[in-house]
């Protein structure tokens, strides 16, 4: 007989939904479609020369070592530099604060794991990152939503949200991912103070800080914590776990991020990394640690902040031109996504029906918020296509817009 | 003031030990220690002239694919090669069949999730492969524990425990880790029925079933399900999931394993995948499948196993010679680990305390029953050590058990 499988499954399996995201990319894989629906990297900017020096030179001079197994932790050298990185703009970090992940999505899994039981409350942004929402949904995760505005999380809310008496507080403060928005300075601060006084840690997600086209650096939370605490040694023991990922520096396909956290917790995460995969490809560490090491990142951050700041403003300057009145937008300082907003009541699912028959494609914004809402919505990705796609895809998203609007 | 982390941690947190394996393998890195305590493939046998030529293939034919986002089931070409490498043992299996995760240390967590409530039963060989209680721990499983001889699991005492009621059974046919046996055709033949008669899954591991050293290959329990069902178009809809890994015949350092299962089963574990870290790595995978895919893999397991072999005769050799009386071993047909048995009474751990003095170091084997017992008996890795290094490690230990037992 059949094995009836779905009665097998674990209670936390029916709270597990496709990413709406990653199902519409295999929608929009047809090759005529253009599609602003994903969060890719330019696969133009990769530095393909630069890999090929990388692993011949990892092959010929750490062969065995880089295919062994290796400890959870991640390769030594290279967390050593993530440390020294983090140092430079101000926090006080040393290796014993960074674990390697595989990915940033496997980092925001294991905060998961760490510290969600069933029904526990995350405070966020709303909208949020949508990838945080699937892995903490599986742990049966609650969230209260703290309204945000183009300066990020409106942190005089928080206090409120505060009082629910949250697990913790997840901000991605630079150009965040739906709504390109960044928090200010002033909130940063307030943020580190409010959370301080409540006892409740900040989830910082930041894989877009150093992707800035405009305007000036402002400091991460983890170092403005760092800050406000003083002097600890080198080593960062406060109330901020930080995440980030060389996904955007570097390449998605190597599968490689980090945590910054204090001593304690990443131990705690060690011992979740051991259970979930052991470790992440060693290969991959040694690969990316030889690319980094001698500051060509610096370097290569140039070249992709040139190269997306183009199209950012490409994809601008057409909606300018051809997107309906009623619909607006919000101009991000860096990052990848632009947010736009459609009139009151019009539904970006809709919108996207029709979009996807004229060839060009979005994601509603309604998945971004975790209690509701934002139907009206919708997320630009702006890196992953040239120029040239972009004013084709924007004038077909804007015909749509038309059509919809004089339709209703 | 400080963040009182632990009080924040989920339940699941209080079950998650770290693993005595990976603890004693810190303590065990001094160079002048021989440790027979790992699990790890000897370095000499990694082919790093084909990874060299591969990574550059791939660099220069593939190379944005290679670094892009990629899907969570894996990558095509590299599925349907093991799908057909499956086949050629009958089972059929389609691409369908097959997800990419990164170790079979993330398969053994995805079923975790997948099947397990706090408090739900597992039915396992005991002793048992420890990196699979950890997964399984964290989810707050119980395990019944069925005895098992050199023949593997001792299936007549299995009814037993059905009635139980367990989520799924798991068992390690080929070279079991930790005790070296083999499960007999008549067994698992059994096996597959008794399974069927209860509606109970089977969880099979099978990271070294082409290490033989000696012997006929016996069918694995998928494609005997397989058989046992009858022809299903090429794609396998039964009763087992088949968990392996290229760790052992590529290289454990670019974390690559597979699962077989129904595609129903494959696609909530792309869901879990999702939520856990997006996909594994495309470049490994691209990486992996050019390395395997001219038959090369076929060749390349007989050096292993001409190593390993070798290795294993070194250590049984030494140990014959060496060896006090009362303390036995059994010969594993392949695999990479010897398990042996100290006279009744005598603790592994006091032995490994004496012996690491001695520098010389394996595993106690009491971490390998999940419900206790086995404090008596310890896990001896072969793989890893030149045989010179085998000979004076067996007699480090040897001296180590004749004092223990003069003292006793």
């Amino acid at each position: 007989m059949q094995t009836p499988w779905s009665y097998r499954y674990a209670h936390r399996i029916q709270r597990m939904g496709s990413s709406v995201i990653r199902e519409l990319l295999k929608l929009t894989e047809q090759p005529d479609i253009i599609s602003f629906a994903g969060g890719l990297p330019a696969p133009e900017v990769f530095p393909l020369e630069k890999f090929r020096e990388a692993c011949a030179y990892v092959l010929e001079h750490f062969g065995p070592q880089s295919l062994q197994y290796s400890t959870t932790e991640g390769h030594r050298p290279l967390r050593e530099m993530i440390a020294r990185h983090t140092s430079r703009f101000s926090a006080e970090v040393g290796a014993d604060n960074v674990l390697i992940t595989s990915g940033s999505q496997q980092a925001l899994d294991f905060v998961g794991r760490l510290f969600v039981n069933r029904g526990d409350y995350i405070v966020s942004e709303s909208p949020t990152y949508l990838g945080a929402l699937q892995a903490w949904n599986a742990y049966g995760a609650q969230y209260i939503p703290v309204r945000a505005d183009e300066h990020g999380m409106i942190v005089d809310e928080l206090e409120a949200a505060l009082r629910i008496g949250p697990k913790f507080i997840y901000v991605l403060p630079n150009f965040q991912n739906p709504s390109g928005s960044t928090m200010s300075l002033e909130r940063r601060k307030k943020l580190v103070t409010i959370a301080d006084k409540y006892g409740v840690p900040i989830i910082e997600d930041d894989p877009y800080g150093q992707l800035r086209y405009e305007g000036e650096h402002i400091p991460s939370i983890v170092s403005l914590d760092s800050e406000y605490r003083g002097p600890n040694g080198g080593h960062y023991s406060g109330n901020v776990i930080y995440l980030s990922t060389f996904s955007k520096l570097l390449a998605p396909g190597l599968r490689l991020g980090w945590v910054i956290a204090p001593p304690e917790v990443i131990q705690q995460l060690v011992l979740a990394k051991q259970a979930a995969d052991l470790h992440t490809s060693s290969f991959n560490q040694y690969v990316a640690y030889e690319v980094a090491k001698g500051g060509f990142l610096d370097e290569h951050v140039k070249l992709i902040r040139a190269t997306y700041k183009e199209r950012r403003d490409v994809m601008i300057e057409m909606m300018e031109e051809l997107f309906p009145a009623g619909v607006t937008w919000r101009k991000p300082q860096g990052g990848m996504f632009l947010w736009s907003i459609l009139p009151e009541g019009m539904d970006a699912a809709e919108v996207l029906k029709r979009a996807i028959e004229k060839k060009v494609a979005f994601v509603p914004g309604a998945a971004f918020h975790p209690t509701g809402g934002g139907r009206n919505t919708m997320r630009l990705n702006f890196s992953y296509s040239a120029p040239e796609t972009i004013r084709a895809g924007v004038a077909r998203l804007g015909v749509t817009l038309k059509e919809l609007i004089a339709d209703s």
